[in-house]
């Protein structure tokens, strides 16, 4: 082989795998960006910084979006050993049950809002306050799916003052589990929620951060 | 070729063809016997005929499982053009979302139990009673999801009075789509739910039939 065919071919081998990288890195992005872009296209700002995203989040549902939201959670908690999934009823549950099919099928709990006659008494139960809906509810995981040895990632749709997000980890920690992290896929920046919980030292995700809503224009965290 | 092994030929081919289909008998009789078997396992009777199955159904889920229950569905209700699927909020919905990825991926709404400030007031409303949390709830689904041309599938973990099932079916019939039919994971045979539903003319199809518990024995209907 002459030295102007070795060139070539390392040329053509570059740019093969400059291309590679680019594609790698695009994918990687692009996953945030179909849900940036979904929120832009769908969704909705209401009055007192109320975003609805009803048309695919929390009632009506996407599950190829849940399936893009759920790969990206695995890509960035891989290697954490992650092996059961929290979340809260009810719109978490939709993401996480598709999230987990990503983590190896792995056991999902949703945590339950008011005691029910189904549930019996082994309950590890915390407070946690809605303002959207402006009470206070008994938020209730069972003893028998939670404790030592698991290593829960916690996965929610929405984090704005991080009430909810707060019960779950309080959950985690009475039951004695490894909390590997949080997994968000909206999160409202300018309420405190995010800066609390990353405060405390947890990995938290968000895989939208939404920093200002002002006249109905959503304005994204890079 | 000699007629010994032209014999010997369609012997062999005949035997191939029969196991074929013991093989497809037997996987779609499997899909609930998997659940049955799951329903023996892991299920507990609790007094006044309750039936706890929150190890893999309703509090903590197995995706694995879902997605069997999610298969079998699609082979029930194939060919019926099913272009959305209901439930109602929270044990349906993670069913509903993995059964959808068998479904082409169709939008799943789940029906909300509360009034919510983040609905608007453009909504299908219904009542339903639950015997298990002794309470009646406003439940509703908005206008904008729901619609004439829909050909909507309804997905519920349980059927034992059909209050919720019943329900939901109203909010169908108001929005003026289609009914396609309802998949029910577990039916309690021995309530009223599932006559009731079958004597409307609706296609009612439950994976688990239990037909009595008495002294903490399931019994499934063959």
């Amino acid at each position: 082989m002459n030295i102007e065919k070795k060139r070539y071919i390392i040329f053509l081998y570059s740019l093969f795998l400059m291309n590679f990288v680019i594609f790698v890195i695009f994918t990687g992005e692009n996953e945030m960006e179909i849900l940036k872009q979904r929120i832009l296209k769908d969704g909705v700002v209401k009055e007192g910084n109320v975003l609805k995203v009803d048309k695919f989040l929390n009632h009506q549902m996407d599950v190829k979006l849940f399936n893009d939201i759920g790969e990206e959670f695995a890509r960035r908690f891989a290697g954490l050993g992650v092996n059961k999934i929290l979340t809260i009823e009810a719109s978490g549950i939709g993401i996480a049950c598709i999230a987990a099919q990503h983590f190896n099928n792995c056991p999902i709990i949703f945590a339950k809002k008011t005691l029910s006659q189904n549930l019996d008494g082994q309950m590890y139960i915390t407070q946690v306050k809605s303002y959207t809906k402006g009470v206070t509810y008994d938020v209730m995981v069972s003893k028998k799916y939670l404790g030592k040895g698991d290593k829960v990632l916690i996965i929610d749709d929405f984090l704005a003052n991080g009430c909810a997000l707060m019960g779950l980890i309080h959950i985690v920690e009475q039951s004695g589990a490894d909390l590997v992290g949080a997994g968000i896929v909206i999160e409202k920046g300018f309420q405190v929620g995010g800066q609390t919980i990353r405060d405390m030292g947890i990995k938290l995700e968000s895989l939208a951060i939404i920093d200002s809503m002002d006249d109905g224009k959503i304005v994204f965290r890079d």
